[in-house]
């Protein structure tokens, strides 16, 4: 009955499993939309910038007056007086005329170009102009940045801080973005009390219910952490029928055991819906998770060990939370720290590999495979029970399914927690 | 007048500036630690697990008692019953005795190991055990996570899920971190205006105000921006003046312009305090930075030109926001993406120069050339005061100041925005 798919077939079930689902979009005031995702694509409405500005301190002409001036011969133009910040010029330039102009200044019709303050002088109502300009050359054209009707951002882009710039140039005030996910956690466990509490002999506190509300914030949702669940069928069935209507994800973590892995699952095959889709990945550690669907929400069983709910929070939960939210599962580019493998690691094969590593800068005594240019990864040994080797270290890399082990220097990417 | 510095150089000046000032420790919640830094070492009160647990269903037992155990040849144990979770076993084990145990189970006192479950067979009040355990065998002991005294989170970490994770599991629900920075953002400009407001001819509404505040919110300051300052000596001086008992850091932008950028480093040089301490930067884009001291606070005179004020922010005003905060200045690792430049780009040399560029998949034509594991690397042109370049693109490449271009094909390393 327990089905161990690879990771990317437990990927691919799950994310299709919620296809097309996304939370709901809301209007979001654009100081408070960074990090969330556009749900209507953004168009321009007006140009960008909305009239032609110069870039340099200098003097407004017409390019075709300035042709040919040198040192020795310079373009002699009228002086029609100065361009103030933030005013429409008076003046229409004629030929053979210039405006004295400072950065970010409206370019007065009939000009074209700016001539730098360092290239010209003034001589009583004349400026000598001793270098020609060409047509466009120090001056941001009316809509060189956005023309009206193109795209700022597309739909499903999160947005960064540039993001919210060019909104603001353009006056957009609000953003459509999708509602972050609203996510239940539920921890679960005889032996469990919560972190508040004293444990007697016996007992532990509740780690993966503060771990995975942190990771569910991180991944832009917001935790609903509903506190510990004792190991009973029933039990666990009324805490999630009391919440699978008004959330997005459910999260239940622990049952490491046997017996308490099949309540989880078991109760989860009963819940109205889809049922239980798998049991168990091929992957270490996190191995023991479980996926379904329940009146129509996802609903994750992770493992009672720290450590293999995080890996089963970052390969299987986030990616569709990222879904949800109307993201790319799994985004384009993910950003690593390559390293060089400081010893000999075994790997059984058959089933991924997430090794915990701390970095370091000292560890290239071995010149023949040594990358001097890198830092050394070193594995920070220990179980999935503890939460050291992560607490320690800097991040983790990936042994695929097909490789059993790397050699000492090899090179790894390694993703920082 | 204008001194502009390298690049490091003008990082070490700032970050020496300020060397040893952080902002004031405060207790927060552990839940609303997450990205915070820690102000007080965090030393573990307790052991961690507090007792051996069991990391496997199957049977407790005394390891000597399974020495040599075979299929044909089991120990042969005398059951005595079963752990119940969280509840410690009220059975001491003897010689020749078992205790049935579920993953997480309390150890009873008297065992050292335990048996998995597929190795065992229960007859009557006896359980057969077909393979012999080693000491600590399938169990987590007591305190082999931390012991009391263990360093848990140092001074200046950035406290992560699993740092909650720990906290949670030593019923530490509060945490002495460094208090968010407070970060007064104006913009300066008679020819800027508010992003909710309809911009005149020769005016344009504030860019740099709201991407200044999401760069600041990113890095872990609280922004609060001030809205448009006009261009004048009173003016600015009266806002600075107005702020800088309140604050932990000022940026100011806008003033692109000679004539407004000597009134931003008058105005800073006149504050009581250290005055400007340079102005200008080797680097493209971003060169007319400013920085000084006012009433001992930092003051940064940023480029008016949004692409300039947000590399400004990236490269100077952040690391002194992490020092603020308690971090390291500059991140041991800041994580990248590989990628193979997709043209020949040159480059003046004598300055830094931040590319910005689009990541594409499938640009590898030049088979000589391009590393086919490695996305392309699309320089995306465009001047400083245009936004499109850093919305459309992924991230930015640095050629180093005595680079002078780089060939088509060349590794660079991506940072994503």
């Amino acid at each position: 009955m327990l089905t161990v798919l690879p990771v990317y077939q437990a990927q691919e079930q799950i994310l299709h499993s919620m296809s097309g689902v996304t939370t709901s979009a809301m209007l979001a005031a654009a100081a408070e939309s960074l990090g969330k995702v556009v749900a209507e694509q953004v168009v321009s409405p007006e140009m960008v910038p909305p009239c032609a500005r110069s870039t340099m301190d200098g003097f407004a002409v017409r390019s075709e007056d300035t042709f040919g001036a040198t040192d020795s011969l310079p373009s002699l133009l009228l002086l029609k007086g100065k361009i103030s910040m933030g005013v429409e010029p008076e003046h229409k330039l004629g030929s053979w005329e210039a405006m004295e102009i400072s950065t970010g200044g409206m370019l007065p019709e009939g000009s074209d170009s700016v001539v730098m303050l360092e290239y010209c002088e003034v001589m009583g109502d004349q400026v000598a102009v001793y270098r020609p300009t060409a047509p466009l050359e120090n001056i941001i054209s009316a809509g060189e940045d956005y023309n009206p009707g193109d795209e700022v951002l597309p739909l499903g882009h999160k947005i960064r801080p540039q993001d919210l710039g060019i909104l603001a140039a353009l006056g957009i005030t609000g953003v459509r973005v999708y509602s972050p996910p609203r996510v239940v956690i539920f921890s679960t466990g005889d032996e469990v009390v919560s972190p508040d509490q004293s444990p007697n002999p016996g007992q532990i506190r509740d780690v993966n219910g503060p771990t995975l509300s942190a990771l569910v914030r991180e991944t832009g949702g917001i935790p609903d952490y509903r506190g510990i669940i004792p190991d009973s069928h029933e039990a666990l069935e009324e805490g999630l029928l009391q919440v699978l209507d008004n959330c997005d994800l459910v999260l239940v973590s622990g049952g490491s055991s046997v017996g308490t892995r099949d309540v989880t699952a078991r109760v989860m095959d009963q819940l109205p819906g889809n049922g239980v889709l798998f049991h168990g990945v091929s992957m270490r550690p996190g191995k023991p998770l479980i996926y379904g669907v329940g009146q129509g929400k996802p609903v994750f069983g992770l493992s009672g060990n720290p450590v293999s709910a995080i890996f089963g929070f970052l390969l299987f939960v986030r990616p569709l939370l990222r879904q949800l939210q109307g993201l790319q599962a799994f985004p384009a580019y993910l950003p690593y720290v390559e390293a060089c493998l400081d010893t000999n690691f075994a790997s059984p094969g058959g089933r991924e590999d997430y090794v915990r590593v701390m970095l370091d800068d000292f560890v290239h005594q071995d010149k023949e495979t040594a990358f001097n240019d890198l830092p050394g990864a070193k594995p920070v040994f220990g179980g999935p029970g503890l939460l050291n080797p992560v607490v320690k270290g800097d991040g983790y890399f990936v042994i695929p399914r097909d490789v059993e082990g790397l050699d000492k220097g090899s090179r790894v990417k390694v993703f920082l927690w």
